[in-house]
């Protein structure tokens, strides 16, 4: 099959993606269900529909752009990733799996090919946990359980409810029919960049995901008393933000007991209330990320945190509440997949990695309810969730093209 | 003089100020020219109006409410204090002193009463730094020196500046216009409440104010190295939360080192970008404020603020930047203006105490341009900046009262 991937229209679909932001270029900020991504979302599926795709939106507002098999009837290969951006991020994370899916199946078409399976682009709702505190909601609910309590048990920091959102968004039909049925996928495969420096360390191209680290996160919520800055004297006070500021440091420290390379522990999000010089802080909110490829490590750094909430909760008699978010199990990725991946590259004579991807992907979820792998490209200086996030449009170019193979290969068998 | 002060009337008009808010009732966020702001000034003018009293507005805001005297070319007595309010604050702070020295000048009225120098009421535009990291920003340019540079130089968070937001609210004239003559006002007298809870505890009513404390701020900025939570191992981060965590944790060591009652130190704003759980924080903003009745001592503190800023910047390998926001010289009240009030009390055979204020007032800034004294009455507790911050209508009536009685005597005089 002779196969053409069109980096260029690639690229300044990557760049018009990009202008749907909340912040100025070269930073992107796309929070699920705002109006910019709800426009992101207006543009991707155009695009879908001029592909000749069959475009379907589920309760949460997760996408499928299905390109019709031979034999429809069969379970289908997905693929797909994210376009939701955290605050100030990049313009390729999860946009490359997503975009780079599409121009892998143009390619296809362009090329002749008839896939025997159907071929299915996914666009998952928030996989960021910006606005829920919980990431790759939309793929943790197509992966089931079906859960009546979804809708209403994800909240925003303003208390909007998940289902409040998504029905304002226009995504109106009941959460429990998002979770996908059984045999659904056959295979599963996301394109994404590494977000980490390895591959372009090692100047290989392609990086294929074997497992999945094992992510967990916390919301620490912190109660102090407040009160006017010249008035309340020190011993008095039950200021949440230094409760705050030693909690943080212990989530170093326990990352940093292990002795391990592959722990990491982040307080991304540190909110003080009400947040003006001259008061002193009342209320803080903490939310945590916890990492590790061994999940009893990563458990044993939970622990640590909690010990250490308890401790400045008695000594500084300031009350806080500790909540486990979410305590993922790491996912392995399918050996048949990754053969399958294994074999384009072998195929085309381009030379792979096999890693651990230390990122969290809606792969992770995926892979509950189908046979699933990753594709990884480089990413300069392995820096990503930054303005300066940046993947060369070579680099994207050659993942679609691995992709477009590896597709064709598992929608024929 | 018979003086009949309307305590229901002035409750009313308190709880009346108090709708306007950004947060719900009994919390009041009121930040300066929001449109919020901006509502409460005109129902303020409204009451002014009303009471027959000439209005007119700065270019800053600053808003002034004259009751002509029988001789108008003498330097006035002011009057007056804020309306704005800091996020999730109460109904008090401020408010007491401009809607209780505005039933001050009814009650004189209606008494008959004929002041020989003009009575000048005055809101104060943005006496809490919330939005512009700044205390006392209208107080502070009433006072002078005279700058051409004040318009541009105060910024708000989202990088407008003085002169861009007074202009959308409608205040236009040049910054400069905005200093007050030599002589202007003869004497300068502010009813507040003490947000302090000596009064109170002592059983006394009233608060005759000797010297404002002196209060210094500074902002400080944490230029960290972001990234994704998963990716960037810990060794390689320069996370910029965790070094302000260190140099709030410092700010508090700072002021209990003095080993002195009267040194109080707050970190009360951290802001942390891009704020996602899942990123490694790269930037965060500290706003510190620093206080006591000893400047020298005050002073020692900030040293040792910026020492652990240099200590920080150094073991963690991340630029922090220190900036001295102010750090005002503390207040002595006027000796003639509190003997008036002393005065005034005895003739009343009211119990006062003489005390000094931890706080921070406009009238640290009047006192450089005017003899100036602060009267202040109980709240609940000490409790300020606090949506249950709260003072009695009676104690409320009688400060509104004492301030009537002074203010015909320094007119008078």
């Amino acid at each position: 099959m002779h196969l053409h991937i069109d980096a260029s229209r690639l690229s300044s679909e990557l760049n018009a993606l990009a202008t749907f932001s909340d912040t100025p270029s070269p930073s992107v900020t796309r929070v699920v269900f705002t109006e910019t991504d709800l426009k992101a979302r207006t543009y991707f599926k155009s695009l879908c529909s001029a592909a000749g795709l069959i475009v379907r939106e589920d309760a949460v507002g997760n996408t499928f752009a299905r390109w019709i098999g031979t034999e429809p009837d069969l379970p289908a290969v997905g693929t797909g990733s994210h376009i939701d951006a955290i605050p100030n991020a990049g313009m390729y994370d999860g946009t490359v799996g997503v975009l780079g899916a599409l121009e892998a199946i143009r390619a296809l078409k362009a090329a002749s090919f008839s896939p025997r399976r159907s071929i299915e682009l996914l666009l998952f709702t928030s996989e960021e946990p910006t606005r829920f505190g919980i990431g790759c909601l939309g793929s943790r609910l197509l992966s089931g359980p079906k859960s009546l309590m979804a809708g209403e048990a994800f909240k925003d920091r303003e208390g909007k409810t998940l289902n409040q959102a998504r029905q304002a968004a226009g995504f109106t039909g009941p959460v429990e029919s998002v979770a996908l049925p059984a045999n659904y996928y056959s295979a599963f495969l996301e394109l994404h960049i590494e977000q980490g420096p390895l591959l372009e360390q090692r100047g290989v191209g392609l990086g294929i995901v074997t497992a999945i680290a094992a992510p967990a996160s916390a919301r620490i919520t912190i109660e102090g008393v407040g009160g006017h800055a010249g008035a309340v004297l020190m011993p008095g006070r039950r200021d949440a933000l230094l409760a705050g500021a030693e909690i943080a440091l212990a989530v170093e420290a326990a990352a940093l007991s292990t002795n391990s390379i592959d722990t990491v522990a982040t307080t991304g999000v540190c909110q003080v209330s009400p947040g003006a010089v001259n008061s002193v802080p009342s209320r803080c909110t903490l939310e945590i990320d916890v990492r590790d490829i061994d999940q009893a490590r990563r458990d044993s750094v939970l622990e640590k945190i909690v010990a250490a909430c308890r401790e400045v909760s008695t000594r500084r008699s300031i009350p806080i509440h500790y909540q486990l978010v979410n305590a993922d199990p790491p996912a392995q990725c399918s050996p048949e997949i990754v053969e399958a991946i294994v074999a384009t590259c072998q195929a085309e004579g381009l030379p792979y990695d096999l890693m651990i991807s230390r990122a969290y992907h809606d792969s992770l979820f995926m892979s509950r309810i189908a046979p699933t792998a990753m594709l990884f490209i480089p990413c300069r200086d392995g820096v990503s969730h930054r303005p300066d996030e940046y993947a060369s449009p070579e680099a994207i170019a050659l993942g679609a093209r691995v992709l477009a193979l590896s597709l064709a290969r598992l929608s024929s068998s």
